[in-house]
């Protein structure tokens, strides 16, 4: 999807007859190559288990181990009966903490959190929050993010 | 891949040296925004367990509530050890019926089905029905829909 | 992704004013016709729980028997608490090596395998390795592979 615009622009080129400047040609090489190494995921956690949410939490870890921090985007999605992962009295908030000064972005589930009458105040710190969960983790998707389920 | 036939149309004007008609550049753009906005999900039941099924309702549910219905196809298939969500008896018989009736599609595993010998006439009305399940799903996922595991 | 090639090759045919002999055009349709009818399922096993590890089996065999042995690639990824389906005690590894005759790929995390004190003499023949299990299941998804998680 986001090579889109460059055909588009290539088209335009080649409709109107103008040759690819060689500066061009090489960006689009180097945005081919960042495309191929730069990996996005989003795990979800929507089971009230406290072993899959560390299996969860090192799922993400391994990734980031695998693939090198800096390449890959990495998106925990916590909503239903998963949400208490976030919570203040999570048994792996630690590991949640940690997972977040690492760069792995961690989202709570508003709609999950109002029907279980629970406010930010109950909630671990630096989350992200999103309105619902699983509208997140179809968005990621269509972004391109691999979904692993743990 | 929608895209493709118009990209080879587009080839076909170039190569030709034939100039994009307007009307035909504004049809794109407008094709470029729905296929934006249009939003697509396979719900997976494959759990024999009401509490899983109660959650895929409410997942798809809350899709319908925080997307807009008119804006979202949702896809709930139930196969192996999650189809008697689809049954008669199911304790959530009212709320399929009532996904059903507020767009959503309900996908019975026929496969299941002849396994645990049951005949449409022991399933809830209005469902539709495919060969097998997981095919049924990764089908869904080649025309881009998201996946939810609940 | 796999057509951006011939693109950028019909681009420049098209930037040099080049006609598109014909039997290129005929080899893209049947690429076309491959690439449309092939199909490509990575099913994940993370639950330590036998009943998932024969439900998983049965998914693959389903879309054998569905889609066509010679028309699918079907990959299973082993990792975490699901790794012991693939230990040479495992409850269905008669099935599991069925499943490598038949053609789909079995692949157990070595990440998983290390934490568990595990080598490849405790594991059942003919598998395939890779060092992290998460990691390989999203580079199938971005290879196009759907996701099935039973």
């Amino acid at each position: 999807m986001k090579k889109r615009p460059i055909i588009h622009f290539l088209l335009a080129l080649a409709l109107t007859g103008t040759a690819i400047p060689p500066v061009v040609a090489a960006n689009l090489q180097s945005d081919h190559a960042t495309a191929a190494t730069r990996q996005k995921v989003v795990i979800q956690v929507s089971d009230n288990d406290p072993k899959k949410w560390a299996l969860a939490l090192n799922n993400a870890q391994n990734v980031q181990e695998d693939i090198g921090k800096g390449n890959v985007d990495i998106e925990i999605v916590a909503y239903g009966p998963g949400l208490p992962i976030l919570k203040l009295d999570s048994p792996v908030g630690n590991r949640v903490e940690d997972a977040i000064a690492s760069g792995i972005k961690v989202v709570a589930c508003e709609n999950t959190m109002r029907k279980t009458n629970l406010t930010k105040d109950d909630m671990l710190p630096k989350l992200d929050y999103v309105k619902s969960g699983v509208p997140e983790i179809m968005h990621k998707q269509q972004q391109g993010y691999a979904y692993i389920r743990p």
